[in-house]
């Protein structure tokens, strides 16, 4: 790594999927899911040794910006750029490069969510540098999740043949990005060996993925050229909000990635990761008793032949008891109690739809 | 029913089985579980046109006596019995029924619990004109109730041949009284035919049961004698509190009826009895919505695929959503969560027994 290398973190996003704990407030990368500290603040400690502080950006909207500056004050207060309104990841990617690009035009970045867990920080940061490798040389880097059962949860990456630059971890070609598939084909996908899931992580040289969207994205390209050159000036917030409220909401997996020329894939095994898109997946992340019982945040919790359960407490004071339950979800917060069975944590977001529609705005 | 029908509401228990509801100071009689109305309240109303409300005593213990006294205060203040100590309903009986016979010689008195239900009111009201016949002349009558199913949770009551005396309703001796039987045992009960589950509702003359007490118990009914004599006197409260508290404790049932001369049992189908012994009993008590779910006190439900559920919430402004959900019974007090699979509700007790070796007095 480099003076050269920058983290840039994406943090705008609500979601739905850890409610009623995740809530329009309080996404869920501010709260504290597993362990003490909140997704976003793990996220950046996971940074460490990688990035200085003034070289990690946080791109955030203004109802989330005031809360992550306190959560982490490590980094300047000028570093957490606000959208004026969600505009897709290809904006942002877009924004982040053209500051970075201005400010240093040999910058590397990579783009990171603020809501992941990644168990093996020492791989983490040894696939990053590998990354940072390959970026230098011109790839747009993703990094690959070696997938562990056929989730139809996740986007999948097709990879190619390997590229062969002697990079200190594997890097292949990428032959094709892959929706979220149904059940048969990520079955398909599983066995052929050939296919990661998107974590959404990527690794560029700013300049390589600007010539990127100014050739695919002309619009986005136009928009942030303003924005880029009033930024800074008086002119700036004016400018920004103008040009950025006019621009299509489009990810940049399908606005860049997809019709890329050199984009690359390193497929990750053993990392631990988990986007933490469900209550189920904290399964995946918390060490369990020997019964398979997790208690998380201040759940205080009296287990009686139960078995597979997690209890989501927020009142130490309040005493959860369980008695002959199995595989079950249980999030107490103060105006909302859950109780879903594991499988189906999914349709949290169902109910969260239905109480949008009958207007429960004081749960949502 | 006559201006000698008395009613004596036996109160004193605790009882921990509908935990975290049901505490030390809020026993399950003083609760609102069936609707708007606590179990004492319906026990009392349940005795309107049968009794005048200067008939009816209430036998409690200090702890309960004025939240009863607020919750009923129709009954005279003078006719809730308050005893020092729990002395075993063989001592609530012999006390209420000497009391009685001193104001007055002709006293018949019905026994009844404070926290069962019946559904069939004209149906108990019917029963028990019918009972006060045979207790009028002379049977220790107990009303029995027709098993629906091999319970091991009741005590059971072996009918011999019937009295043919007239009454309008069947009367037969009792054969015996047997304790909880055993799974097997309760299977041969129920196919027999000639056995009913113990109801605790007795019905007698207040001086055939005081016979039955002086030839079988005489150190109550020695007690008793010293009790009664100095009540109404400067002496009563210190005079009562001294013989009370020397008593052994002892059910009627063990230390009268099992030997008793003149016992009669009533066998009561179609009553809808319940003695809402267990979360799980308030299915039967209680009407589920089309997807066996209810709803109980101020639980507000949010049910995504759910069945046979039981949601007891204390605050109408939670919000409780289950999700894939089955034969669950989830009670949501202040301070303590119950989620419990619904043939598991008797071991709350045990849930109980471990707080009360913890000393975890603060949820008890």
């Amino acid at each position: 790594m480099t003076e050269h290398s920058y983290a840039v973190i994406m943090a705008g996003g609500g979601g739905t999927r850890l409610w009623p704990v995740s809530r329009k407030e309080t996404p869920k990368q501010l709260l504290p899911l597993i362990g003490q500290e909140t997704l976003f603040q793990t996220t950046v400690a996971r940074l460490e040794n990688l990035f200085v502080s003034q070289n990690i950006l946080v791109v955030t909207v203004e109802e989330q910006a005031q809360e992550m500056r306190q959560q982490v004050p490590s980094i300047p207060v000028d570093n957490y750029i606000i959208e004026p309104l969600p505009r897709g990841t290809a904006s942002v990617v877009g924004l982040a490069a053209v500051l970075l690009s201005k400010r240093d035009p040999e910058a590397i970045m990579a783009v990171l969510p603020s809501d992941h867990f990644i168990r093996n920080r020492d791989l983490f940061h040894y696939l990053i540098r590998a990354a940072f490798e390959a970026a230098q040389n011109g790839y747009l880097v993703t990094l690959g999740i070696t997938p562990t059962h056929p989730s139809t949860a996740y986007g999948y990456i097709q990879q190619g043949d390997p590229i062969s630059e002697g990079y200190k971890y594997p890097v292949y070609d990428v032959r094709s990005f892959r929706e979220k598939p149904d059940e048969e084909t990520a079955q398909r996908f599983l066995r052929s060996g050939n296919y990661s899931w998107n974590s959404g992580m990527f690794i560029w040289r700013a300049d390589v993925v600007l010539a990127e969207i100014q050739k695919q994205m002309p619009a986005l390209w136009n928009a942030l050229k303003v924005i880029s050159l009033d930024w800074g000036t008086a002119r700036q917030s004016d400018v920004f909000t103008e040009q950025w409220n006019s621009l299509n909401v489009v990810t940049i997996d399908y606005g860049v990635m997809e019709n890329a020329a050199k984009v690359a894939v390193m497929p990750a095994g053993g990392l631990g990761w988990s986007d933490v898109g469900s209550w189920e997946s904290l399964f995946e992340v918390l060490l369990p008793d020997m019964s398979g019982n997790i208690t998380a945040n201040n759940g205080r919790l009296l287990a009686h032949e139960t078995n597979n359960t997690l209890v989501y407490g927020s009142d130490e004071e309040r005493l959860i008891v369980t008695i002959g339950v199995d595989d079950t979800i249980i999030v107490d917060t103060r105006d909302v109690l859950l109780v879903c069975k594991s499988d189906q944590s999914q349709k949290v977001r169902e109910v969260v739809e239905h109480l949008k529609k009958h207007r429960q705005e004081k749960y949502l």
